[in-house]
């Protein structure tokens, strides 16, 4: 096998991440997984990733423990830190919130890419639905690739480091389009930020929204689990 | 405290990174100490890296765990994944090696960065005694910056987020002497890849060889404690 064709692809366990897993596994990618453990509130997600990486016979699949609500939590509780917005921040910041998200997932991503010398990394990135969200739009991702490029020997070297965002222009139904004809079975998936042991779906968080709203105007049925 | 006058300091307990701290005061900030548990071979580095923190009165000192050695031990112990050049690698790879070590590291300042509203971020590259590694150039350090400031709300918002490398074009010569004129007590620091329990140095790693040559030319007396 040549690295060429070898890929990390960051795997939530979500539907925009597997429907990422499988246009890179279309493109002839043998794919690495990567998922993270970052202190989310229940389990679902990662287990959904651990069937759908299995599911879709990913060469590995690695889980990474980063727990960044370590930083959350020290300026929301320790008084003796200066942060005058502490009180007005609490309310703004999700549960689910991650401080600069993408550029520490991604910059894992490297650290494995680096070893195992692989040049390529899938990341469900999508600047439609969730435009307000900096680290989410193709420049920000242009940033990112340049700067790779210079952080690792392989990019000095010349083995360009690439970051591909195959969903970035699509709206929630194209991308449920794209993934259906790849065969993406989307019940595996789980995108509710309340689902249940079973990684069934609340149906009533925005993320379920803009899911459901997704194969409304798809035009596929929703084969989703609602608890 | 405005945030104007806050940065976080990458603190690795060493000569460099100290030095760097000492810098970020000179010029007037309030410091937030950054250092990594990261799989270290000794505790000896952290243990100095607390000292110094409390030495220097820093704002908050935060160790944060992250275990990168998870992807070297796959890629050099899974056989069921294709890595042709494992065995060389293992010999290439120094024992104290983090793959995109200084991304990774930057990403994670950047997360608590977000999380403080802090626009300064300091650390301690050097592109003059390490030239092999990509990730210590300016020309990297102005990639990160420029990805940075597209990747969170306050860069895109217009409070643009700086990477200060005071010391990049320095010898370490010229480090030790900035560091002294600043008052900084090198006898703290630990930059051996093999210290004792006490933070001891072996006076004959590559590190001990650096450091004991930069204060020979420097002129001025190592205070470094030997095994």
């Amino acid at each position: 096998m040549s690295q060429e064709n070898k890929a990390i692809v960051l795997l939530s366990g979500g539907l925009d991440s597997t429907t990422t897993l499988a246009v890179a596994q279309s493109q002839g990618f043998n794919c690495y997984a990567l998922s993270f453990s970052y202190g989310q509130r229940h389990d679902a997600e990662l287990n959904a990733a651990k069937k759908i990486a299995t599911l879709l016979s990913v060469v590995e699949h690695k889980i990474f423990d980063i727990d960044l609500s370590v930083f959350k939590g020290s300026a929301l509780t320790d008084h003796s830190i200066d942060v005058p917005l502490a009180h007005s921040q609490s309310q703004d910041i999700p549960i689910t919130y991650v401080p600069a998200r993408n550029t520490v997932f991604l910059s894992i991503a490297l650290a494995w890419a680096e070893v195992l010398k692989i040049n390529d990394i899938f990341i469900g990135v999508n600047a439609v639905d969730y435009s307000g969200y900096p680290d989410c739009r193709g420049e920000y991702i242009k940033a990112y690739e340049c700067m790779a490029n210079l952080a690792t020997k392989a990019g000095v070297e010349g083995n360009k480091l690439s970051i591909h965002t195959p969903l970035i222009d699509l709206s929630k139904a194209e991308i449920i389009k794209l993934g259906s004809t790849l065969g993406v079975d989307y019940s595996y998936t789980v995108s509710c930020y309340a689902a249940d042991a079973q990684g069934k779906a609340c149906g009533n968080c925005d993320s379920c929204h803009f899911r459901k709203q997704g194969f409304k105007e798809a035009g596929i049925a929703d084969p989703t689990l609602y608890i």
